[in-house]
This record gives structure tokens, sequence and C-alpha cells, in this order.
């Protein structure tokens, strides 16, 4: 049995308090968090805290809050014998220094609470500055998640960046489109079956293989036409987007 | 019944063949492409023909071609009393103007030969000049799809530039991070978890909302780490895309 406290109350902390609580070989036996508020809703099946000097002893803590406050938290952890680790995809690891046994345990996804969520098919990237401990944090991941890799600092921090580029950004083009429609009285979701066959492509066949459109085909006559008809904002990300398509098929615009 | 003859051997011509043969009230009746080659697969089920002057009389002639070659194509069709329509999101109607009955049938998704899709669930977008081929357009639209639209020449450019954002932005973003992810011997398929986790969200929840990461939190130390580790192209990208969103956000970089 692995005993685990838990160090946040936010998006992340919140799913992987519910599939720690769910797992076997597993005992989540405490969750700090500064206010209660937002961990009130463990109380019941486990113990819930907002002062780190009152933490419990455990062979694992991790430490699921936002980047900026990692080291502080680390720092006042006061049981230097076990293992800690962070949930953070940019974070370097060594960050935890004050611990001798450090890791990183960082679940690629996007987290909100309202989303239900299987932790079983997100990706947990683990890392420990000793092997005992990656055997330790991989006994952990396999109980929540199937899908489990071995990623050092610098590898994730690649990931982290290639998902914003995935996440966030994919994200905020589909916001670009939702506002193109309401502007011009278009019920965006006219868009949603394209959106949804983009990605079901691209989980098939490589991106660069699917790539569609006027960019790809140098096709400046019809560029012509969506940019006479954007906002000066949009218009420059579409010209990027529209070149950097264009140069990676060796079309020129 | 509808008598049809379609115009065209591309992605959308394949797949509304398929599905116009499979629709009731509906006869295809004949398939032309100038190489024969890309419609054979028709010719047990209608006929084909790669001569525009042996074009058979029909209620309704649809060009699925190029948008370069709808002009030409149109002119060639010399039954003049029937309805023409073409299938292009980014064409006006008006560059039918040699028929005096023209149409826009425009089928809002990506086609692949190698993809199977329900059209059913493909959006279509109706224009005519006259409300009585509108009609018509409808009928044999809602033989084929249940997502039926009328949208005129200026909304469909909209929403064909929208449909850039979506798809072939979107797409290239899936790519940028791919080759990321290869640049560092990290496995492409870690990020497919997050990517159907963006798209669903954002079928679910307005993507102004959905929105996460960096940019909108502000978080100039975590953008400058990605930045650092980013080619000079996709460097470019990210900060455009994240100033963007900053923006939206109200929130400075």
């Amino acid at each position: 049995m692995i005993k685990v406290v838990l160090l946040g109350g936010g998006n992340v902390a919140f799913h992987l308090a519910k599939a720690l609580l769910k797992a076997s070989d597993v005992a989540l036996i405490q969750v700090y968090n500064r206010s209660l508020k937002a961990i009130k809703h463990l109380e019941k099946e486990t113990k819930i805290t907002n002062k780190l000097n009152q933490l419990e002893s455990a062979d694992l803590y991790i430490i699921s809050v936002s980047d900026v406050a990692i080291a502080e938290i680390s720092k006042k952890i006061k049981n230097t014998s076990s293992l800690v680790v962070h949930t953070s995809g940019s974070v370097r690891m060594d960050l935890l220094k004050n611990h001798k046994r450090q890791g990183v345990f960082y679940p690629l996804q996007t987290f909100s609470k309202a989303r239900k969520l299987s932790f079983q098919k997100i990706p947990v990237c683990l890392e420990s500055n000793n092997n005992k401990d990656l055997q330790l944090l991989e006994k952990l991941a396999r109980s929540i998640s199937k899908d489990i890799y071995f990623i050092d600092s610098i590898q994730r921090q690649q990931i982290h960046t290639a998902a914003v580029f995935v996440n966030n950004f994919v994200n905020h083009l589909y916001h670009i489109s939702t506002s193109i429609c309401e502007k011009h009285q278009i019920q965006p979701e006219i868009l949603h079956p394209l959106l949804k066959e983009t990605t079901e492509k691209a989980l098939k066949i490589p991106a660069f293989e699917a790539q569609t459109g006027p960019a790809r085909r140098g096709d400046i006559e019809t560029i012509n036409k969506h940019l006479s008809i954007l906002s000066d904002n949009h218009k420059e990300i579409y010209k990027l987007l529209s070149q950097s398509i264009a140069h990676t098929y060796g079309k020129k615009l």
C-alpha cells in the first residue's frame, strides 16, 4: 500500500484525488489546500487540511499546485525522507531540491472540474532522480492509468510546448472560427462535424498527409478572398499559418 | 425522382456520388470526369463519361470540380433549362451565370477518399437564385443529410474562411506538435488523448470558456521557456497565437 498526501485543490489535483481514491494499493491519506473550500468535497473520503505544518507522514507527497507555488510548498514539506513529486509539465524536477528523493508525475491532459475524465486513458509522464523511486511512481501510475511514459525534464518541456500547440492554440483557433460565425449570424455548430473529422483524421493518419486547403495547394486566389473578409488580428494569424503550411509543402505564396 | 448528373472525380464528388446512389427519390444517371480512371469504380452503378458533349439530360447538374475549373465546366453544359449548382465553399453562385437557374450545394466537411464518412452528418449549405430551385435542392439535400442550412454566397465565404481555421490550421498545428515530438525522440501518440479531449471539450462548451494555458494566464515565464526551445518558424507562430490569446482575455505579454 502506497500512502499518499496530495497537495493542491486545482483542476489536476481534483481529478487526481478522484483517481487515487479509486486505486487499489494506494491510500490517499490526506489532501492539503490553502483554502478548504476547493477540497471540502473530499472530506468524507480522506483527511483534509489547510495547514502545511499538519501534514501526515506518507510514502509520497504529490504537489499539484500552480508552477510558481511548487518550490514554496516543497520547502514546507518537512518529511525529507519521503518521495516528493510535482505534476507540472514545465517545471524541472530539481526545483524540489530540498528533498533527496525527487520526482515528477505529469498527467498530460487538459483538466477542468466540469469535465468527466477517465484517468485510465491519460498519459502519465514519470521522472525520478533514482531508479527505486521511479519504480514506486510507476506502480502508483499503473494503478490509475494504462498509459505510462518515462520522460526526463528536457523531454517533458518539449511535450509541454507541443501540448500548447495541440490544446491552447487549437482551442484558440476554434474560438476564432466561432467569432467569425457569430459576427455573420451563422450558427457556430455548423463547423462541429468538420472539427470532429479533422481531429479523428489526425488520430488515424499523420497530419502531414492529412493537410488540405488553399495554402497547401498554393491557391493564392482563395487565400486573398479569405484575407479580404478577416479582421486585422485574424488576418495576421491567417497569413502566418498559411505561409507556414505553404513552406511545409514547398509552395510559395 | 430527381435526375442528377454529377461532374467531377475528386474527393467531394467521390463521397457525393456514393451518397446520391444510396438516396431514395434521386437517380444519379451519369457521372462525368475528364479522366475516366477516377470514376471507373462507379461504372456498374451509373453511366460514366469523359466527354462533356455527351452529357445526359437531367433535372440537376452538380459541378464538383476544383474552383478554377467551375466556370469552364459550367459553360460546357448545354442544357440551359436545368438547374446547375457547384459544391464549392469559396466560389460565388453567379460564376454559373451562363445558366438561368443557378445554385450551390456546399457540403461542409474535409473529404478524402480513404476516409469513410456518413453524409447524414455532414452540414450542407444551400443557395439558389430562385425559391423553387432552393426547394428542389433542399429535397435532394434532405435525402442524403440531416443537417441542412440556407446560406448565401457572402455567408458561405465566411464559413469557408472559418473552416480553414478549424481544419487546415488546426491540422497544421497537429503537424507542428508531431514534428516537435519527433525531433526529441518522443512518440507523437502521447498527445492523442489531449487532442481528443481538446476537441470534445470544444463541442460541449464555448472555446472562449475552455481556453487554458500560459497565454491566457499571462504566464510570461512559461511562455519564455517554450520559446527558448522552438525553431524560428514555430517561435513566430507561438508568439502570434499567444499574443492573440492574451489579447482575447485582456492580458499583456
